[in-house]
């Protein structure tokens, strides 16, 4: 029986979806074919179809991730300075989805390093990101709410900022609830602004 | 012929900096007893006597990672600000060896999420290191460098900065060279004194 395009279509997303399903729970240095194929069961066979090597799963898996990113909700937010900080709390592991994505996302970093090109290719999602953080912070800086200055500057320093973040989030979330890492990354965006951080006191 | 403690002290050491070259080009996920058989020109048999697992190679090349850090050349430094600045550009991958080192930790995350107990020595880790930073950062609040605040807060902050900074620089070593990380760093401590950052200008 041929198969239509409408069966393939629907094969490739369950396959995308096994290969999510394995991020999340091993990370990448746990994503292999046979995982895969045991999330989906099916055969190893059949998954070098879609994956003729280990790279090619691995280049399909970080694909998934950005358009997992880019497609993920986001917070409503105003303009300005509100929209740099929805942003940023976007990207943060508050809650369990954004907690997985951002474990995918930190676990791909070994991986990536150890290639030139993977690497090349995350460098530039990266730069991505800090292109839509800048223009945030220009316009925060046009309404007057940032000090001027570079705003590529102020946007790789946030971009660290909220980075170093989330892995100390990972690492302890005891230590780091969601409600202490938006305390810290309000901290930040005072700091950034000159103004003393809110519910903060002289002592 | 029997083999003097001396001759065991040796070896342990030879199996370390074996471990630690496999951990320097090949991450946390290249690390495996073969590897560092191949390494040391030795068995695979040879290695099982000293990490019985996967396990406990892994937990050895973490205390080893540990080790060497701690063990790093610091560059001297004086007191309050200058110290706390020092002690974040130590962490950063100035260097060729830092680079390496650095590169060695970013990687040992994929590995330590995907187990608890691992994870907790980990937050351990990053928590003493935190401890440090704060008692600089209330050192330079003493001296009236750094506005008053709780310095905890401030230490998660910059530790947040240096961590994700480091990220960036491993990744895109061409946007983020030893000048820029310094640029950056520096603009995060003008930014917690709430100064204008060295060098920045209005426009």
């Amino acid at each position: 029986m041929a198969r239509s395009k409408g069966d393939h279509e629907a094969r490739r997303r369950d396959v995308s979806e096994a290969v999510w399903q394995v991020m999340a729970v091993r990370g990448f240095g746990g994503l292999t074919l046979r995982a895969v194929a045991a999330r989906l069961g099916a055969t190893t066979g059949l998954l070098t179809h879609y994956f003729p090597t280990k790279r090619a799963l691995v280049a399909h898996a970080l694909d998934l991730l950005e358009e997992r990113t880019a497609a993920r909700p986001r917070r409503p937010a105003g303009e300005g300075l509100d929209a740099l900080r929805a942003a940023l709390l976007d990207m943060l592991p508050l809650t369990e989805e954004a907690t997985r994505s951002n474990r995918v996302w930190v676990s791909s970093w070994d991986h990536v390093l150890s290639d030139p090109e993977l690497s090349e290719a995350h460098a530039g999602r990266y730069a991505r990101s800090r292109d839509a953080l800048r223009d945030k912070v220009a316009a925060a800086q046009a309404l007057g709410e940032l000090p001027p200055g570079d705003p590529e500057r102020t946007a790789a320093g946030v971009q660290s900022f909220v980075l170093g973040l989330v892995v100390q989030a990972l690492l302890d979330p005891a230590a780091f609830p969601p409600s202490r890492q938006i305390e810290l990354l309000d901290g930040q965006l005072a700091a950034l602004a000159r103004r003393r951080p809110p519910g903060d006191s002289d002592r």
